[in-house]
């Protein structure tokens, strides 16, 4: 897909802790040292820092709710209820997707898609994961402290939001739908294993598509990949791995620092690109520190249902580029 | 929105056993005694059913699924997985998509919308769900045999697939995106009473945006809000309840004869509108019998977590307009 004009406008981002704790600390618009962000569940606490991000998002653009045509967005919950909640406080035409930890690439694909063809003037694209609240639904209680094998991934506590409008400082010039890929990863701890092939699936029919490869771009962004991943990922494309010195990197190895933070193999969730993106990559391209990059979002389509009855893990990646203006 | 050309020009349905003895279990394309369809879960079941929707759709269209530049669609299982695993089996690209029981209509209007701007030159759009995962999912085990209140409903066995093209028998017209609605309502098992206002709410702002009103319609059909939630739609558009010799009708009650099988106030779930529509309507515009409809999908945007955390129930509800060409 080819956009005409679909722009980012303006970003926001909201995040926990742990996440403040980490390299990218610094750079969210917002972040909360109470893993409730003042609710009383974990659930209702993605949905309100989902909720923070919009408003801060048009806060921050000097915008109205009314000024917004379309949200688009989703979470890992299920139901995908932390965006559908958030949804119910804001009166805004709301499109519910589900990509998993793909859905912010999906959200701003399908935004860009949107303005430029007219069906929207504004588009909000909203993404948002949340340890507690991920770990309890895809994994155990919390309250049993159980042991995650050193290549399993830590749900990234953040939310992020993207205005999408027909002028930014920042382009959305191309994007590509990615098909589901799975390559017989069984293992739900092993996720970046799992989606390593959707993403180099996706960067290599992009590059074959557009004619381009990965030295157009001053960035090769994967979503959540982790280490484990980001290591097959390269070798699944012949190239050095990040931060080898090339211009791969993936959010959630950005997100946290892996020596001094308890994180395993990096972050995961629909929330560790959305606010990687927003927050660091948005000030990146806004001060023209990269001109042109790719966000290749990945995400595993499992449920713990489907793990239980021992079925593998199809897996998706969506690529958008993006270019400074 | 208003779209150029986007023409629905292939319809398949797959169905249970419930939904064949129903009024329309001759038009489906398929059914199934087997509520298994043959796999070993209920889970791998709608999952299949969703699959087998999608390819009697290119066998019917003389399509290779080649031909396919997207499909869009979504189901009812957490995680989305009854898509997301149809689409392992489909090398299409794939955007997964989330509104509850709108999300039939959600797929058709975003998928209109691809094919209309010329980003996809065929799209399919799917939607799935089945009783036995729903029940499980949602409620409880189906061997608890449960007591049902009157004014709950029975969620389809039905999946529904549709080809959007740039030409066909039918051409999607207009659509209206939905906004999240409440009214208070907490009861899960009332959800006919809580998708009743997003549905007005939708309805009304299309016909004040274009200056129509339900007698430019042959049909006005929403979702499935079933018999309680019809009419409550009816009191709050102040009309005639459906069945009273107006042109307005609901899927779920379509679907079943309330008579005879015992399914309280009627079907819902995703594959509830969806097989409706690609079966039933889908005819009835292909033959002329109607000229002009509106489907108002209708979705209830809770999860088992959010009832027992005593949240409301979010609804959604959107419009595609459809015309036979």
């Amino acid at each position: 897909m080819c956009f005409e004009r679909a722009y980012i406008a303006q970003c926001a981002s909201v995040a926990g802790k742990l996440e403040k704790q980490g390299p990218l600390g610094g750079l969210f618009d917002m972040t909360a040292e109470d893993s409730y962000f003042g609710m009383d569940s974990w659930e209702q606490a993605e949905s309100e820092m989902s909720r923070i991000a919009v408003n801060m998002l048009l806060k921050k653009a000097s915008l109205d709710v009314n000024d917004i045509d379309v949200l688009l967005g989703g979470d890992l919950l299920n139901q995908c209820t932390a965006t559908g909640f958030a949804a119910n406080s804001l009166p805004v035409p709301f499109l519910g997707l589900y990509n998993a930890c793909a859905t912010a690439a999906e959200s701003l694909l399908l935004g860009a898609a949107l303005v430029s063809a007219g069906y929207a003037g504004r588009a909000v694209a909203a993404a948002s994961s949340h340890f507690c609240s991920s770990e309890r639904q895809f994994r155990f209680p919390l309250e049993y402290g159980s042991q995650r094998p050193p290549f399993s991934q830590n749900t990234v506590t953040g939310a992020g939001a993207f205005l999408i409008g027909q002028s930014g400082p920042v382009r959305i010039t191309r994007a590509l739908i990615g098909k589901v890929t799975e390559k017989g990863i069984k293992d739900a701890n092993n996720m970046g294993a799992a989606m390593a092939p959707a993403a180099a699936d996706t960067l290599k029919n992009f590059f074959e598509l557009t004619g381009t490869s990965p030295r157009d771009y001053d960035a090769v962004v994967t979503g959540d990949l982790g280490y484990e991943g980001s290591a097959l990922l390269a070798e699944l494309l012949g190239r050095e791995p990040c931060g080898a010195g090339g211009n791969f990197c993936d959010c959630g190895l950005l997100i946290y620092d892996r020596e001094r933070q308890d994180v395993h193999a990096g972050g995961s969730g629909c929330g560790c690109s959305a606010c990687v993106m927003a927050a660091y990559f948005w000030e990146k391209l806004r001060r023209k520190e990269i001109k042109r990059m790719l966000l290749a979002g990945t995400g595993a389509l499992l449920s713990p249902r489907t793990v239980m009855q021992k079925q593998v893990i199809p897996c998706i990646a969506h690529l958008v580029e993006a270019e400074a203006v």
